[in-house]
């Protein structure tokens, strides 16, 4: 059945207070127990009053609660939780703007709620979810350990964008973390750069960690020495990035290009460069709607969030014994940023 | 109790079963009946055994399933419907994080949905969180008429942004989006600008409205005549409002200002400049994390998003019979871009 079927059944009648089931008895002249058993489809009722009381429920535009019926057989509430670090950053508002869009095709609503940088309340989410009947999660993990999660046997959950800590069973819909990582650099290389930096958020985050070992290999590969000081780890605002990149560019050997690991980090690097007379080139890892306005505009790694949110969502329709590794593929798109020459 | 003393609370134990009521009634030696009697703090329950149930409910970790317990009490579930237009919009996503913090204060959890421009999409929205139990709703309306919800009597909704048509009683929290429209043109005014553009989206929508009547306030306050010429309306996407305003600056007597009455009419003249060797001033409506990064920064009438979405929280949170409107105040940041002088 389709969302637009269910709420056209559904509709309600303008202006008129809710009918409740003893509306229905009442305008149908039987007892509230044979309204009950014709709506939850029992048997034993005469068809003489089974149609009587259907009668009435058109024509009082009755509607049950559904939610306290689905709960009360003991039915799953297709309500997903989205448990993600922060909705007001585009990745994760692109993100939850798909996961609402792949969840509708199933007639689902989604709750989400955001938990900053905190573990805890990561774990408060979702416990409080859990609490109000969710019990079918998409989270994107933080990096602290998510064993805790086993304990909920209950809990439908798949992972998306990270691989949780202390959980070997989880279902996870990743990206392809390295190779993107390694596309950007060899990008770079290719463009003749042979000092390139790294910003980095948190790589005790499987996607951060894999898109730096991505880095590496390709640096590895062109027989490139890495150079420590170059990379910069740990910094998760824009503004805290734009003064790292601020240091490596007065490095008295700075880098001539960046690889910047998430769209934070390129951000960053928009700030610092409106300060800065260098014109080092960059590539970003996530793709952003005003990525292209810029001049040059922002070369980076993009994916079909999509397919991500998607691929989450049948995951969670379809629950498995065995856990599941799904890695959406990704793609360097070239806009100016990354093709800029070593000066 | 705030969230995390309740957390804190309902803790399960890591690695095992959630035990069920039935655990707890073999683990205390009484009666299934006895543990639910006590589970829901009904009378006549002998002080000895109250006392044996809870101890075998807090050594076991037992935790009865609270949102089937709200709805077979009758409670109302601690679960907001936020109704965007959508959330991958900056304006919709910054909102959605202000409200779900605001909610989290109080306990409340978010359900979201987008209904990008359709009016059917956003009622069939509204009933399939209704028809889930969610009886407290902010809605950002379409433009279409919405007096079909006066005839939930049992749905409490705050709208936010815009005034719905067709709902007199409505609560309301709104922008000062009046005055923000003729802030921003008195802005450019004062900058000795007399040919103002002005980009506008549906001015169906109350809120563009309004700030296209603070734009002629201003224009007449300082005797300037409104030209026709100058004004675009019902523009929704960046790249139409890109087209709109080289067709302006084209024009044989051309803006050299714009006012745009929102986010993506600001990033449409942004894609525009991008293209053309003019540089007309504007000044934005709707704050944006980049606009302060571009080269000029854009200059934009702000205000603060968390006001915005506390007050409605808290109108939903206290009903009332006489209809609310809740004005937020807005101010103009210069950046740049709208402090560029008239060529």
């Amino acid at each position: 059945m389709t969302v637009r079927e269910r709420t056209e059944e559904s509709s309600p009648r303008a202006n008129t207070r809710k009918p409740t089931m003893a509306d229905v008895a009442r305008h149908a002249g039987v007892s509230l127990k044979t309204v009950s058993r014709v709506v939850n489809q029992e048997p034993h009722v005469r068809a003489s009053l089974r149609q009587r009381v259907q009668t009435s429920i058109s024509t009082l535009g009755y509607r049950r609660n559904e939610a306290a019926a689905r709960l009360a057989r003991g039915a799953t509430m297709l309500t997903l939780g989205l448990v993600m670090e922060n909705i007001s950053n585009e990745f994760y508002s692109r993100l939850a703007a798909a996961v609402e869009a792949a969840s509708a095709e199933h007639e689902a609503l989604v709750v989400f709620g955001s938990y900053e940088e905190s573990p805890d309340k990561e774990r408060m989410l979702i416990e409080s979810m859990y609490t109000r009947g969710v019990d079918s999660l998409i989270v994107v993990p933080s990096a602290a350990d998510h064993a805790w999660l086993a304990g909920h046997a209950s809990l439908t959950t798949v992972f998306v964008d990270r691989v949780p800590l202390g959980l070997e069973a989880a279902d996870v819909v990743m990206l392809d973390d390295v190779r993107g990582g390694r596309a950007a650099t060899e990008h770079l290389l290719a463009g003749g750069h042979r000092r390139i930096g790294l910003i980095s958020d948190d790589d005790g985050v499987s996607s951060v960690h894999d898109r730096a070992t991505g880095y590496r290999q390709a640096l590895r590969a062109a027989g490139v020495r890495a150079d420590d000081a170059l990379v910069v780890r740990g910094v998760f605002d824009p503004w805290r990035v734009s003064y790292e990149v601020g240091r490596l560019l007065d490095l008295a050997d700075p880098p001539t290009a960046f690889f910047a690991t998430n769209n934070r980090a390129a951000i960053g690097i928009l700030h610092a460069l409106r300060e800065r007379p260098e014109r080092p080139a960059y590539v970003g890892f996530d793709d952003f709607a005003l990525a292209g306005v810029f001049n040059p505009g922002v070369t980076v790694v993009r994916y079909d969030v999509t397919h991500l949110a998607r691929s989450a969502v049948d995951l969670l329709l379809h629950p498995s014994q065995e856990p599941r590794r799904v890695k959406v593929p990704v793609e360097l798109v070239a806009r100016g940023s990354g093709e800029l020459p070593p000066s």
